[in-house]
């Protein structure tokens, strides 16, 4: 096992690290921007290297310097959370050329999934179904004939983006005619790469994932599903395990989910993404080949700790678990709190904050880096923690998640938890019959 | 099911009923002395009634005045957590006499088990070993006669005394002498009762005990063991579940927990205290008829709440469990922190909390009732928290709990942490070798 590793990444999920690393033995080592030199994760690390300014392109981007820092500190591997470098298979290459293991998939198999266009040609392969679509378009011309074949609205997608970013809806020829080649400049210009695909575009679904976790030897299982259909801007807020879909329904996405990563021969945590409209039809969407944000809520229901697995797999040590191994029990959901201003479109509300007092008592879980008198940077994502609980069904959760958010305080900067109370008291979120666009149509906001 | 009740306690436990109770959709009303005022319990809690002073014998103790405030507030059924009313059967039978629920056994079974001479009375007719030892004696010759039939070192125990105060060790036939009357003259006045029983006295043991429920129909079932033998003057500082001890010895054990609860056809959640000897040697202590301060552990690794079974059985809707659903997982273990200084002696050190920052993560719970600028009356116990972990096995919840102990920040007053620190490290403990005189023999104090 790594003596010590180094995380190249802030926030809760450097903290949701060194946390598993410490009561593994393994000693950590924390890279930071000047605008996180008084945060949780780097007052808690064994050692910590400032790698640059604010700006992440910066510092948490910085290649070289995230390196360096390993290097100069004799970590043995970098485990880079998600978001910054950890879907950047160039980054992962690097790390195995300085003797570095990179806590994730390959670079190989990153690049193979990393691309829209290729997620759609290995989800072929295996089988699972896609949303109508298309591979890489040449031009205006060769958009506008697919769009027809497909039908309208149709989803311009940047084959490089990722997370919501890079997407625009064209409901019709003549927005096509414009549209199309200001994707591609757009795609050009955000991520280095004008390749633009199609999709059939769904006004309303379900947003469903499969949590995996393989070995790299071809031996995967999955950890069940997700449900995170509550979104604001493509971006999730409220994610839940296991999803209310029928059972029959879920196995084969369950199955769908491993089929892929099997394909791809996968190694360590990985999220498979898929949306489901309301007739019952799944397409995969993409493959994130990271932890992802709401891996808690799939911790809770199965007992396991994902950055534990991650760790043992990158470290050689395999994955002993059997798909009959993994017994998922009961219901768990997660509200992000995000400093935000939900009545004002969810603006971001960096500061100060005053005063911050969580939750307790059982089955409740708190992942945040944030504490009394610590300052919101106001550079990097509004989340400042996560609020996780877990009980015996459905209604029992949202019961006691009701109960811990009105537990917690925090004074300073506006946040998204009085938006997370409507919705817990919300009808229709109560029935489960959430889409993408539950925001929007369910709630008066 | 009850629509309101009325919790007459403080603190930590106060907090952990009305979080349950909200769960519920049961509204709280919770009672509090001039010094709880800015209690969190008396913060959250739907409705809060002052009952008086500082004092607990003019609040927390006054019987007329809690039974009013649930009369006044409309509440249907009192939960007495534990200390104060909660083991006080002329309350319970009050309760009854006011068409009020008393969440516990029946007054009956609370007297039955209450006086050591009963309990011992009930062991002997449920075929549950006791240490050697006689009902109440009469005078200083017959506990000398007992004492030499029994062999020195013997405890005098005030047969109305609990919680490990009014015990006396007596080594020799002199110290009997002048120790007998003595005993009996103290009983007399902190417990209104003079009578004395006599044990063997163990120089070093474990303290074990069996968590029951009871529908007070005759069926019982348990819900596993705890050790909690780590302790400072007979209270308990460090509380696990599992025991350490061999699996024939832990079933026996448990077997006989639930065969005394059923001889007394119980209600409730209760827990019977055994002392275990070097040889394995087990003894019927005492039964607490209550719920404990270390029940969380229990919770974590059965996935149980507690609190809401007792609610439901009071409630008359029974206890729907069967023994083969109680389903044990993993490892768990609590930290009581206390606001102590564990270099003084154990000195209470109350005050103001100035920052208090409490850990977070997986399966890492805690229950305070305390928060940042919270001032610590000092009219009561020095409980500030516990702090609960679990995890797969015994060997990674102790370093979780270090972890965890770690990242727990509190200012102003000293606390118990930096004990637990050492503890956690010591060899001795984590070989699970724990005796009650652990602090003296194996720690460095």
């Amino acid at each position: 096992m790594f003596k010590k590793i180094l995380i190249a990444n802030r926030g809760e999920i450097a903290l949701r690290i060194i946390r598993t690393a410490r009561e593994m033995g393994i000693k950590t080592v924390v890279v930071y921007s000047t605008a996180d030199e008084k945060s949780l994760p780097v007052l808690l690390a064994d050692e910590s290297v400032c790698v640059g300014p604010p700006a992440s392109t910066d510092s948490y981007l910085k290649v070289q310097n995230v390196i360096s820092a390993a290097l100069m500190t004799g970590a043995e591997a970098i485990h880079p959370g998600y978001g910054f470098l950890a879907e950047n298979p160039d980054f992962a290459e690097m790390c195995r050329d300085h003797g570095l293991v990179f806590i994730g998939p390959t670079p190989e198999s990153m690049r193979e999934l990393g691309s829209k266009a290729g997620g759609r040609e290995i989800a072929a392969a295996s089988r699972v179904p896609t949303v109508p679509g298309t591979g890489v378009l040449e031009d205006t011309e060769a958009a506008l004939t697919a769009a027809r074949e497909i039908g309208y609205p149709v989803l311009l997608k940047a084959s490089a983006g990722g997370g919501g970013r890079g997407q625009k809806v064209i409901r019709s020829d003549e927005e096509m005619q414009k549209g199309f080649s200001q994707a591609q400049e757009e795609a050009r210009l955000y991520f280095g790469d004008p390749a633009i695909i199609m999709e059939k575009f769904l006004e309303e679904f379900r947003h469903v994932e499969v949590q995996v976790m393989g070995d790299g030897q071809g031996h995967v299982i999955h950890i069940g599903e997700r449900d995170c259909s509550i979104q604001r801007r493509n971006q999730k807020l409220i994610e839940e395990a296991p999803s209310t879909l029928p059972d029959d329904l879920r196995q084969e996405i369950l199955a769908a989910g491993v089929r892929l990563a099997k394909h791809v021969n996968y190694a360590g945590a990985g999220t498979l993404e898929f949306i489901v409209d309301r007739d019952g039809n799944y397409y995969f969407m993409e493959m994130n080949t990271r932890i992802q944000v709401e891996h808690c809520v799939s911790e809770m229901i199965s007992g396991l700790d994902f950055v534990r697995l991650q760790i043992q797999i990158a470290a050689g040590e395999g994955l002993h678990l059997q798909q009959e191994d993994v017994k998922l029990q009961g219901h768990a959901i997660e509200c992000r709190i995000n400093a935000e201003d939900p009545d004002k479109d969810f603006r971001p509300a960096a500061g100060k904050i005053e005063d911050v007092h969580f939750a307790g008592g059982p089955k409740t879980r708190v992942d945040s880096h944030v504490y009394s008198g610590y300052s919101i940077p106001p550079h990097y994502d509004s989340l400042i923690g996560k609020l996780i609980v877990h009980d015996d069904s459905r209604e029992q959760a949202i019961a006691r998640m009701k109960r811990a958010l009105g537990e917690t305080v925090i004074q300073g900067p506006k946040t998204t938890i009085p938006l997370y109370v409507k919705i817990m008291d919300n009808p229709f979120y109560q029935q489960g019959a959430v889409l993408t666009n539950f925001l929007k149509t369910r709630m008066e906001m």
